[in-house]
């Protein structure tokens, strides 16, 4: 009855399970103090919006140095518009004009006024700038007919900005406006975190690369261009070289890269082809192997040399969910950024009951629909179209058995 | 009294009001005639996630589409096993090994068993896999120690994704897992709305280049980096070609450039400096120019050719606003994604009232503390850094007076 040929009769098929998981919160643990932001980089402004301010940035000067028109109009002595009205238009001499860069070379006395435009220099005298639709313009004066009063349209010295102010907190991410600000204080670049580069290594010699069409029992790479995706959503820098094949020496080689964070996907588990964990424990430190959750029960991670590494499981509904528990938020911290989800929440009432198992967490796909969270039935953790079907998942913790229908949950939305 | 010369006596100084402003409804509705989503372009799906899908995915193949093992063990008739538990130890004797990409050749008699690893195919005859842990192991046979019911962990054809199925829709905005599940069912590249080549235009004989340092009451550019990262924000691709001076030629050659959208930032209202809106008036449209809203009411809208123009304020604070009502609208819609307001909304309770005017919609940055929505007190739209300062912004709109304290109102989040 055995005389059929194994595929693989020299093979030492070794099968065991995980000796004991450690659970989640215990697996952060060990990664939370591996995480520090990488060294700063100095980056130009108009590309240092979303990127991690790696110091404070305080102003050495005032915004604006010059007291600027704020309004197109004229320049003058508010006391000089004292009473003036359609009714009693008062007269006031122009003597010349202030453009923006171009100052009114003068000085402006009691009666006289300049032609300013918005953004120019207020000139010396004048302490409030009349808006021309308030003024009937004659050959060489005006006629104010509104009165106006002091500093009124007058931009002041440091009105924006004083300087000495901290402007910006170091591990801010720079929103668009800061960058705007940065620039307005003479900050030509911005010293910003540095992004971690990233490598993916899809191991398997059953996986094709992305998007080939499957065969002979073999499956296209989905981990790989998802995870580049993931990667790039959380800032860090993906990159990959290929499938490597179920072969120690390769993937070692693969490990060994140019690269703050490697991330393996596939041979994770303590299957035959499952040479990562060995190679990790024997080059390096496999820190953690095997966490008590569902799914992605096989995750591992570990150290080699400087870099981060996190042993994936192949099936991608894993991968995604191991990513975003423990390797996503390297990505995240190293890179300077709030290390926790990146998802954003919403409360809901379960429209079924969602089980677990005390001792271990879950992570469950659900839709919501009309404010109501409706779990996925599925199968397994290969279901990856249940992650494209799902508006977003639920953290079931480990002290939890579940919770009953009508439960409020937080949902995390995957949009 | 009007001897001073003026700074340039040879200008010819106009100054006139906006004749009449449009509403931001008007406005909008002039733009979202304007806007549909650009011509698509392949792309790889390694930088495919956070694109626009332009087209509808439906699978031609069933993922998978052999049937494969889910777990380590052995794949059996699930009735060999009936009855077996620790203490009634069924023996099977085992016939050879399936692993990924390496099928047992042969098919699975009753009392016979294959070694099989997670996603190797299943043999014929086989209905189910016995998890190693639930086997003990012996030279040529094994003992099965507990029950396995029919198609227990055997992942089916098409489990994940059956053949004919939409599996994405035209116009989702691709999430990495997305991108996976168009890998797993062999497309290979993404078909998505190609993304808007955005010029911005930074004029002004008073702008220094970003960064400078402020001298001679000129002033460094803070809109040129904020409009990049607001444009690559929104997910348009920004580019720039140093600031223009305030000369129409010059000007006039900016707009005329290879993108579908410019964006001028400075010389929009009507001063004498203000040049764009009678270059785009005189060889394209000028459709809006003047908007009753607060800041941003010298806002301009038109078209050059095939290009839409935004006039935006050169005032920061207008410059940011105008772009986020009008400008990227424009580069969201056209690159596919929803066109409203980027930002999450929280809704509060004022701490103060917020007073605005009937027929003006206004932008009140705020800052959120507690749950409560605190107006910032600033006087201009050109203090940027009342932008970094709020957390947000609430919006007034054209129909309200503002809102008393204590009323809830909903804020949008900057971050």
């Amino acid at each position: 009855m055995s005389s059929t040929p194994s595929a693989h009769p020299n093979r030492d098929v070794r099968m065991r399970g995980f000796s004991s998981r450690v659970t989640v919160a215990e697996a952060l643990q060990w990664l939370d103090a591996q995480l520090a932001p990488l060294p700063m980089e100095k980056v130009a402004l108009d590309v240092a919006g979303g990127r991690v301010l790696g110091e404070t940035i305080c102003s050495r000067v005032d915004v604006p140095d010059f007291r600027r028109a704020m309004m197109d109009g004229f320049a003058l002595h508010a006391e000089d518009t004292t009473g003036a009205s359609p009714y009693n238009r008062l007269s006031l001499a122009v003597i010349g004009q202030s453009l923006p860069a171009c100052p009114f070379p003068g000085s402006v006395a009691r009666g006289q006024a300049v032609r300013i435009m918005t953004g120019a220099p207020v000139p010396d005298g004048a302490d409030a700038v009349l808006p021309a639709e308030k003024v009937e313009e004659a050959a060489d004066n005006i006629f104010a007919q509104s009165e106006v009063s002091p500093q009124k349209n007058v931009g002041a010295i440091g009105e924006d900005i004083r300087r000495g102010t901290t402007v910006l907190d170091k591990g801010r991410r720079l929103r668009p406006q800061d960058v705007g600000v940065m620039s307005s204080i003479g900050v030509g670049q911005a010293c910003v975190v540095r992004q971690p580069r990233v490598r993916i290594v899809v191991t398997g010699n059953e996986i094709l690369p992305a998007g080939s069409a499957a065969r002979d029992y073999r499956i296209a790479d989905a981990n790989g261009p998802m995870l580049a995706a993931l990667v790039t959503r959380d800032g860090g820098l993906p990159f990959d070289e290929g499938i490597i094949a179920d072969d120690p020496q390769a993937i070692l080689q693969a490990l060994r890269c140019d690269a703050d964070v490697v991330l393996v996907s596939g041979g994770s588990s303590v299957g035959q082809e499952d040479h990562v964990p060995t190679l990790l424990a024997d080059h390096g430190e496999l820190a953690v192997h095997g966490i008590a959750m569902r799914p992605s029960s096989p995750t591992g991670m570990g150290r080699l040399d400087q870099r981060l590494v996190f042993l994936l499981p192949g099936n991608p509904v894993s991968c995604l969910c191991a990513y975003d528990f423990f390797a996503g938020r390297a990505v995240r911290a190293l890179g300077g950024r709030n290390k926790t989800w990146p998802y954003h929440r919403r409360t809901a009432r379960l429209h079924r009951k969602l089980v677990s198992a005390i001792g271990r967490t879950d992570y469950a796909r659900v839709t919501l629909r009309d404010e109501q969270v409706e779990p996925l039935a599925i199968s397994g953790a290969s279901v990856l179209s249940s992650t494209t079907r799902a508006d977003g998942f639920v953290i079931i913790p480990a002290d939890s058995e579940g919770y009953p229908e009508g439960a409020e949950v937080e949902v995390f939305l995957y949009e």
